[in-house]
């Protein structure tokens, strides 16, 4: 696709937040070095997941995408949609100077169209430097938009102004996870450098308690994570299952939750299957790599935003080839890089782990 | 639950049809002796979808049932918005004179209080004593809602003034399935006695190109059916994959889609499941009984509507222990009977009634 560079459209209507969650916001950002993620991209992050949930709600036309009768097309325009959307939100935020995505994955600066360029200067001066670049997933999930499944968009945030040759531990500082069901929410997920633990929250869009205010962002659960055992219920999640035909070690382990009676819940959406698990409190989500099932989720796009929200959970997230944690000292060196995923409840990752990796 | 009997809430706003939806109704129902179920009860199940989908986006707490926090009440909550918005539609229909629900599963008269008296009688009158009787799950995949997967609502419709004791293959008329996820959608089947052959299509709900006139029901796919081979991808989704513990016949099936490369789509909400193969064009859906996990679904409020949409689209739909037609001439005495159900693609069913049924 060719993304529209000089962005002509208007940025969507601002979904505003709520006291309460500008509140919690504060609490978790107290510190002035982050006055812009707080009053600027987060709200704008979130804005543009209220404008893709919109865009996705009127575009009935992608059900003939993926039908029998029908491919393609008109699926890829949703993708398209849910680019521009998140594009226009971007250039609302004079902090976040480079962007890419999964659509279009090439890092570039981001022109601050919508702003005239003294507000960009000044607000750049005001908040001392503070500067990220943010990779995202616009739409995840384009096999099940035609059924009308649950679907997300993927967010990952980096200090600095480029995500690439960075250590992930370091510089991913955010992730955001928007989901797209019958509600719309949205997982947010913040760790800065030098911190262990990092904090994850849920938020939810509701019609505004004022009249013809349109739609606003709640805080829904002020702390999301994994619960601790015993589990009531099990769950697994196990991607490409098809390749327990060459892949014994996989084929072993998912032999293991069946004998061991873990409930299946796998919808093929990255978002909602990881989200899935952090609902329940507990869940493992399973994508191995084989000679011929070769890596297909990006690292800058997938991997390292979705291993940041585990984390924060107090779950874990590994590479299900070498065994070592997602989030390492090693960044990548381009926007294409991929692999696979070991996540969730972290004793059922460290149990896949020994099981895939021997 | 209690179900307000005495409604006194107003019935939702009507989500009014597009002139190529009305025009495709009144293709498939020519005959003045469904005057009603075309003009009057179609229109308001299709209404009471679309407020049930306004009610889920605003139940942002539900969120909190389900998760390892909190427990079931805010969850039931839901279930009541669903029941009290197709309550006061059904209110609206002067030709449906029964229902019962899987929250409140005992037939009885629908009190047209909506209505002034002299409307009912006069659209009685004038509709040749068209009667209907109708069966709903106002919201099925509980245990998927506070995840934010895509739910469903499923209605059963019925000539006569019961659905008990009838033969469903005979006065099972119609079964609507309403989709909650990105968008609203709808699948609609139509089958009247005598037809060999049934009708299938899918609307979905979309703002108004009238300004300030809402939402709408437009007319998506004028035909849904299931592909005919050869299928490029083959999908299976496996409920209770637990049984296979118990269940040799169902371990066998379940590994030779494993075998034979299926790939796996399972969220654990019958409607979303179901519909996903009639989007895909193929799919076989299993829900095995064994003697340690009893049949779970109604048939009144699941099986039977489900199997009409199924063989309305040209798939199958079968009891799992004896293999028999879901639809034959056997009815329910109770609104409690129930049943496992296997249906999908013809082949596929017949293929997995043979490894299940020997």
């Amino acid at each position: 696709m060719t993304t529209s560079h000089s962005l002509k459209a208007a940025a969507p209507p601002a979904a505003p937040l709520t006291a309460a969650l500008t509140t919690h916001l504060a609490s978790l950002l107290p510190s002035s070095s982050r006055d812009s993620l707080r009053t600027s991209v987060l709200p704008s992050l979130l804005t543009s997941i209220a404008a893709t949930s919109t865009a996705l709600r009127a575009a009935q036309d992608v059900s003939l995408a993926g039908s029998s009768n029908s491919f393609g097309d008109d699926q890829l325009n949703v993708d398209v949609l849910a680019e521009e959307a998140i594009r226009l939100c971007l250039a609302q935020c004079p902090s976040v100077v480079t962007a890419s995505s999964e659509e279009d994955p090439i890092e570039k600066p981001v022109q601050h169209t919508g702003l005239p360029f003294q507000v960009v200067e000044a607000e750049q001066d005001r908040t001392h430097g503070e500067v990220y670049t943010v990779a995202f997933d616009p739409l995840d999930g384009s096999s099940i938009i035609a059924p009308n499944w649950t679907v997300g968009t993927i967010f990952s945030l980096w200090d600095g102004t480029s995500a690439l040759g960075a250590s992930p531990r370091d510089k991913q500082i955010g992730a955001v996870l928007g989901v797209y069901g019958p509600r719309t929410t949205a997982v947010v997920a913040l760790r800065f450098p030098g911190e262990e633990k990092g904090v994850c929250f849920e938020v939810g869009l509701s019609a505004s308690s004022e009249a013809g205010k349109g739609q606003e962002w709640d805080l829904i659960r002020p702390s999301v994570s994994y619960a601790p055992p015993p589990f009531k219920t099990r769950y697994f999640a196990p991607a490409n299952l098809r390749s327990t035909n060459t892949h014994a070690a996989y084929a072993k382990l998912v032999a293991h939750y069946m004998a061991e009676n873990y409930t299946l819940r796998y919808c093929g959406g990255l978002v909602p299957d990881v989200v899935h698990a952090l609902v329940k409190g507990h869940g493992v989500y399973l994508s191995p790599v084989t000679e011929t099932s070769k890596a297909k989720l990006r690292s800058l796009y997938e991997l390292f935003p979705l291993a940041l929200v585990v984390e924060c959970c107090g779950g874990r997230a590994v590479d299900p080839v070498s065994g070592e944690n997602i989030l390492g000292d090693k960044g990548v060196e381009g926007c294409d890089e991929r692999g696979g995923i070991v996540c969730g409840t972290a004793e059922e990752v460290e149990y896949a782990k020994e099981v895939l990796c021997g």
